[in-house]
């Protein structure tokens, strides 16, 4: 990169890296109650983009946006015995309101499962109402010890998706095609980001869950992080709650639900997959910001220069942003970069004297000079062209960090420093043991083509073994 | 209205018509925590149109979008004394979280200045960082002992914006633009809403604020709802959470915030604004759903007609829905009322012969039979019409429903059916507490034209009196 960073490098502290990004680049601050977080106008655009983009998938998938209570009873949680179980150490409990003890305690959502399986049950009576496929944004609450913005707060922002289906197999397909279709075609097409798909091993399933899908992208540091999961709940919350329809043959049968959901977690997780040592890299198809158009000094007619090639950009679609000259050169170019800007267009007063300005790509420092009037083509072209060399280069460094083995031992030794790819065989609960010891987990099991598998049933699968978020 | 009314007139008993509508429309049902709302697709899908049109219009307006935090610990509540007298009563506060009592219970927001005031004294340091413009979309809790669906629960989704500026105009003028060019230009020109705007009395300011300016819709009941508010929080709030900045001349000066608000309530509003014994009527530019194409019946030649005229509206940007000929043509029609649709497209196979489709307008039952392919033009232009009828009729009921009084006791019985307009001198404190008795309030204050007061100091203010929700 052209300028000098102001950020702890990642080889020398990677955490702290994190750190010094999501503050110097405006994203989040923490909140005054342990593990919450306060999401900045620069955060909270990225995902304000992230949840357009993964929204119009959803809706694609049909689904349909609703919304659902903050408080859930506290009873409600104990119908489903897994699922007690699962949150009961993470829950936040109101005692009081309105100036008087409740009878009976709330619970502040961790997920929603048990309130939207009440009100299933409610709307669907017969088969014509099936499958009801439901979507909520929302905030939810698990209490964290060890808090870390984005990754791991106790208030976080999620979309959750819910859906009652007549059968097993049109329920899996449905969590399977929200997972490919939603969740991974974002992954890939807007955040530039490959990951292994595949299925939890029965330890680290959702609570509840018969099946938990999950998509596991790798961070700069080499660890893992579960950038979606998609549950096949099975007949557990139907049976919970007494969620059946009428057959065509006009008996109750209990339906099959699936749960999904994806968070503020994914912008940690694009911090860490695309970021270097001069801050943030945001893919162009999701960036806020496409294009900043920098005046290189506050004069009449270097504004009015920018203001000019901010025109041409917007014409065509691009997200543009025109920084007037206030302030150090140098230092608006550094902060820029922090932001993970794709592209910056600098106009100075002598390359204008001549007509021309310079374009600079974010993530290679590539410069071009440019007609002041052609800058739009060349800007669409490089936003492509970055868009791609993100995934490729996020790809290969995937690849190059994956390691096969044949041993929990040699698992263990390329967990230090990325994934191990090993047969489930060779792991096993004995495996999983003695991975978990040293702070290494299964991230999915996987078919050998890398599809995703049914169960964890199916013979002679293969799975990712990593250190993780 | 074509068909037979399933729901109770609304001359017979307003709020059992208004919870008719709310349910048979299948907007929103009661959550299992007393005075919580689950919001059902549809009601929920008009409140996602509201939220883009508001949310545009913020944008436009320089605020950009942030979150903060759920929880805020609760002596944050006790810096600014009149706002804790003001939401004590209806906080929900947690006590237990993680499996532990908390050290110092948090409060669930029932509004974020105090934790936003925390946070702007953190970022602002010069007079470079005026003004801030924040907003956030998010819940929040009032614990409410008689709630009713979207009018008053005890958690609602609304926007709430924050502002920090350096001189008592600018904040004041901030806020004004933000009531007129934000709440009054979606009120008018996408709700088809005419309210009266002004200031509220001092007896009805929100908590801690110098000033509220408010908008005030007439229900078809007579009685008024307040749409949205914006307030001037002066130094109260910058006092509280020592939110200063340094000044062009090196002095440490206080900030003058505001604080502005539209939420769900908007819902309850635009059911009770426009609805009809028939049900819901909702305008065309708020509409999710703009044109219902019905099937009469569900053949294939009708079906594909169906796609053939939907196909059409989508191209011209409309929003399309088909409904295939299932069940009783007359119940599907009874249903698209309810549920407000602006306009409804029939396609059966008789006119189909012909190459015909019939036209209804939602609102005031007109019929038109049209070609087939000339559905587009004729649709843009009645959803036009109607967006423009819906205006003038409100309009017209607000000044109809409007009595000039000169005395509190010709105001009280004004306030039976409508509204009064009474010299705000003629009121005071005094008449304030009698209208009070009788369950009637002085909606706001304005000046003889109409137009907002800057404060309620002002010689010879008219006030608006009238019952409320």
């Amino acid at each position: 990169m052209a300028s000098q960073s102001v950020l702890t490098p990642q080889a020398e502290d990677f955490p702290r890296w994190y750190q010094d990004v999501i503050a110097k680049a405006e994203m989040a601050d923490n909140g005054p109650v342990r593990g919450t977080m306060v999401i900045r106008p620069y955060g909270y655009a990225i995902w304000e983009r992230m949840q357009a983009e993964i929204d119009a998938r959803i809706k694609e998938a049909g689904a349909q946006n609703a919304y659902f209570p903050l408080f859930i009873p506290e009873s409600y949680f104990h119908r489903e015995a897994e699922h007690v179980e699962g949150f009961s150490p993470e829950l936040a409990v109101v005692t009081h309101a309105g100036g008087e003890e409740l009878a009976e305690p709330v619970v502040v959502r961790p997920t929603s499962e048990t309130v939207i399986g009440e009100f299933m049950a409610k709307w669907i009576q017969s088969y014509r109402d099936l499958p009801l496929l439901l979507n909520q944004w929302a905030n939810v609450v698990r209490w964290e010890l060890r808090p870390r913005l984005f990754l791991r707060s106790s208030e976080f922002l999620w979309q959750e998706g819910h859906t009652a289906h007549a059968t097993y197999d049109d329920a899996a397909a449905y969590a399977k095609r929200i997972h490919l279709e939603v969740y991974n075609d974002f992954l890939v097409n807007v955040l530039a980001a490959p990951t292994y798909l595949g299925i939890k091993p029965a330890s680290e399933r959702f609570a509840g869950a018969l099946n938990t899908m999950t998509a596991e992208g790798i961070m700069r540091d080499g660890k893992a992080l579960q950038m979606a999961t998609s549950h096949e709940l099975g007949q557990n919350f139907a049976k919970a709650f007494d969620i059946y329809y009428q057959s065509e043959a006009g008996q109750a049968e209990l339906c099959f639900t699936t749960s999904w959901g994806a968070s503020t977690r994914l912008v940690g997780g694009l911090v860490m997959m695309h970021g270097d040592d001069s801050g943030l890299v945001v893919p162009p198809r999701l960036a806020p910001i496409q294009v900043v158009v920098l005046a290189v000094r506050d004069e009449p007619a270097v504004n009015e220069a920018c203001d000019r090639v901010a025109a041409q950009l917007k014409v065509q679609g691009i997200r543009v942003h025109v920084d007037r000259g206030r302030g150090s050169f140098g230092r608006r170019i550094t902060d820029w970069e922090i932001k993970g800007v794709p592209l910056r267009v600098e106009v100075g007063p002598r390359d204008l004297a001549q007509g021309l300005v310079t374009m600079v790509r974010r993530d290679d420092g590539a410069k071009v000079t440019l007609d002041l009037d052609g800058v739009a083509p060349r800007a669409l072209t490089a936003l492509e062209e970055i868009q791609r060399d993100l995934y490729e280069g996020a790809t290969r460094r995937l690849h190059d960090a994956t390691v096969d083995v044949t041993t929990v031992d040699e698992a263990l030794e390329a967990a230090q420093s990325g994934f191990a790819r090993i047969s489930w065989s060779a792991v096993g609960e004995t495996g999983e043991a003695k991975l978990k010891a040293e702070a290494v987990t299964v991230r999915c099991l996987q078919r050998h083509d890398g599809s995703i598998p049914v169960s964890d049933d199916e013979p002679d699968l293969m799975c990712i073994v990593a250190k993780s978020y």
